[in-house]
C-alpha cells in the first residue's frame, strides 16, 4: 500500500488523539438509516484499526434523529470495545439514559451563535448553557468524562463571521461548568488557518489551556486539513474526524463535509504523529461502509487506496 | 456568496501568484477531447477570473497528447488576452512551433527520477536534461521565460519516496541551464508539509532561492492545501492549482486529483493573501466547464458554491 515518506515538521506534537465521530456525527447527517448491526460492527471495525476514541451514538429524543433512535440497542453491543465511546447526550434525560447503560464518556452540544442556538436547540445560547450546567454536573459527580461541542466557532450560516470573543466567553463557560475538554467545531467549513491560530491565541490568552481543546474541522471548501495542520503547529493533540468522510455526501446540496479520518491519518503519519492507527485497516471498513450506503466514500484517501487494492487484486 | 472571515497568519507573503494549469494539465488528463472553441471560451473566461497565469497549451506532438492537438489553433484564439500565457514544449520541435505563434513564456517538463523519465520521455533523467538545454538556451535567446516543472518530487510510483538531494541535484541543473522558475510537482500526491518544508530548505541550503519557486501539489490523498500551507509558510509565492480540480477526476481510478484552484483561493483570501482572483466569476467557469465535461467539479469549493447559486436562484 503506498504510504506518506515520514518527515516531521519542527514543533509538532508527537501524538494525536482522534475523536472518531463517523459513527454518531456521520451517521447521523447519512440520509439512510443504517441498521444497528451494522453500526455495531463498523464501531468494532473502527475499534480494530487502531482507534481509541469513537463517539458510538446520541441519546437525543429519536424523533429530532431517528437515524440513531436505537442506542439503547446499539451501545451494549459495543459497550465491551477497550476503547473509549463517547456518547452526546442533549439533556438531563438524554444522561439518565446514557448513565443507565454504563457510559463513562458523555458530550453536550453548545452553540457559539444565537442564530444556531435558536436552529438546533430553539433556545438561547444562554439558555442552552443553563440547561447543559446540571446535566454536566451530574456526569461529574458520576465521574465521567464530559466533551462539550462548540458549534459555529468560525462562521455562521445567519451571522456570517462569528468575533471571536463571542467563542471565548462560551467556551469559558463550559469549562468553568466542568467539561473536561472541548470541541471547537467550524461546523459551515468556512475557517483558514490564519483563523484557527487567532481563535486558539486568544482562548490561550484567556487562560484556556492548549490540552483542553479539540478541534473538528469540515471540509465543505476543502480547507479541513490545512485548519489542521495549523492547529497542529500551535500544539492541538485533539482532532475530530469521521471515518471515509461520512456525514458530508459531496454528492448533496447540503453537503456538510466531515474530514476523512484517512486523509487526517495520512497528514499525520507523513508527520511522523503517532495515532495508533492502522489506515489500511481504517480505509478497508470505509470502503465496506461506503459499500452499505452505496455510494463512494468522499475521503480521497480511501479512494486512491481502495483502487490501489482494486488493481492489486 | 459565502467567503471566509480575512484572517491573516503571521510571516506569509502578501501576495501570491497562481500558476493555472487547468486549460494544460487539466485538459490533457481528461478523457474527453474539449473543442477548440470551449477551451479558447475557457481561457478567456479564467483570465476575467482575475488570473494572470494561464498555462493554455502543449506543443507536444498530437499522438502523445491528442487532447491537445489543437495547440496551432487555440493559441492565436487567446494570445491577445492581458495574461502570461505559458506554453508547454517537449523540445526544440515544439519551442520552434510555440515561438512561430508568438509565444513569450515556455516551460520543459523534466523528472527528479529515473522511472519516470524513463516511462515519460523515454529518457534517463540526465538525457532528458541534455534534450532541453538547447531548448532552454534558444529560448532565453529568444527573450522567452523558461518554467522547468519537475515531476516525482516527493514520491515515485515505482521508486517510492524520493531523496531529497536527487530532486536538488536536477533543480540545480534545470536553474544553471536558465530555466526562470521552476515547479516542485508532487505528481502522485503523497507528499506532507513536513516533507515539503524539508525540500525547500534543502532547496535553500543549496543555493537556489525561494522566489524561483513554485509549488504543484496533488491532492490525490486530500494533501495538497495542507502542503500549500507548510509552502507559504517558508515564502513561496507561486502557487500551481487547476480550475475545478480538472485533471483529477475523482469518479476514475486514475485520479491524479491536481488541486483546484477555488479551494486555493478560498484559502488566500481567508489568510488575507492577494491573488486578483474574482471566486465567484472562477466558480462559474468551472461549474460551466463541468457542464461540458458533463461530470461534477471535484472542488469542494466549486461545490459548495454552486449549490449555494442554485439555493438563491
Amino acid at each position: 500500500m503506498t504510504l506518506p515518506m515520514v518527515v516531521p515538521a519542527p514543533h509538532l506534537p508527537p501524538r494525536v488523539r482522534i475523536h472518531e465521530v463517523g459513527a454518531r456525527d456521520g451517521l447521523q447527517n447519512e440520509k439512510s438509516t443504517v441498521p444497528t448491526e451494522v453500526k455495531a460492527e463498523f464501531i468494532h471495525r473502527l475499534a480494530d484499526a487502531g482507534l481509541t476514541t469513537i463517539e458510538a451514538t446520541s441519546f437525543v429524543h429519536p424523533k429530532w434523529v431517528p437515524q440513531l433512535a436505537d442506542a439503547e440497542d446499539l451501545f451494549p453491543r459495543v459497550a465491551d470495545l477497550p476503547v473509549s465511546l463517547p456518547v452526546l447526550v442533549p439533556n438531563a434525560r438524554g444522561l439518565d439514559r446514557a448513565l443507565s447503560l454504563g457510559a463513562t464518556r458523555v458530550a453536550v452540544f453548545a452553540s457559539a451563535t444565537e442564530s444556531f442556538a435558536k436552529a438546533n436547540l430553539n433556545r438561547t445560547v444562554d439558555e442552552a448553557l443553563t440547561m447543559f450546567d446540571p446535566v454536566v454536573e451530574r456526569a461529574k459527580t458520576e465521574g465521567v468524562h464530559v466533551r462539550g461541542y462548540l458549534s459555529m466557532c468560525f462562521g455562521d450560516p445567519w451571522e456570517g463571521a462569528v468575533p471571536v470573543p463571542q467563542v471565548v466567553r462560551v467556551c469559558k463557560v463550559l469549562l468553568d461548568m466542568g467539561c473536561d475538554e472541548l470541541s471547537l467545531g467550524d461546523t459551515i467549513g468556512v475557517a483558514t488557518p490564519g483563523h484557527v491560530r487567532n481563535l486558539l491565541t486568544a482562548l490561550n490568552e484567556q487562560s484556556v489551556p492548549t490540552d483542553s481543546l479539540g478541534v473538528h474541522f469540515h471540509d465543505t471548501y476543502g480547507q479541513a486539513l490545512a485548519n489542521t495542520y495549523a492547529a497542529l503547529q500551535h500544539g492541538v493533540t485533539t482532532v475530530d474526524a469521521s471515518a471515509g468522510g461520512l456525514g458530508g455526501c459531496p454528492f448533496a446540496r447540503s453537503a456538510t463535509g466531515n474530514l476523512a479520518t484517512e486523509d487526517l491519518v495520512w497528514m499525520l503519519r507523513g508527520l511522523g504523529i503517532d495515532t495508533g492507527v492502522d489506515l489500511g485497516r481504517l480505509v478497508a471498513t470505509s470502503a465496506w461502509m461506503a459499500g452499505r450506503l452505496g455510494r463512494p466514500s468522499p475521503s480521497r484517501t480511501v479512494r486512491a487506496l481502495s483502487h490501489e487494492d482494486d488493481k492489486e487484486q
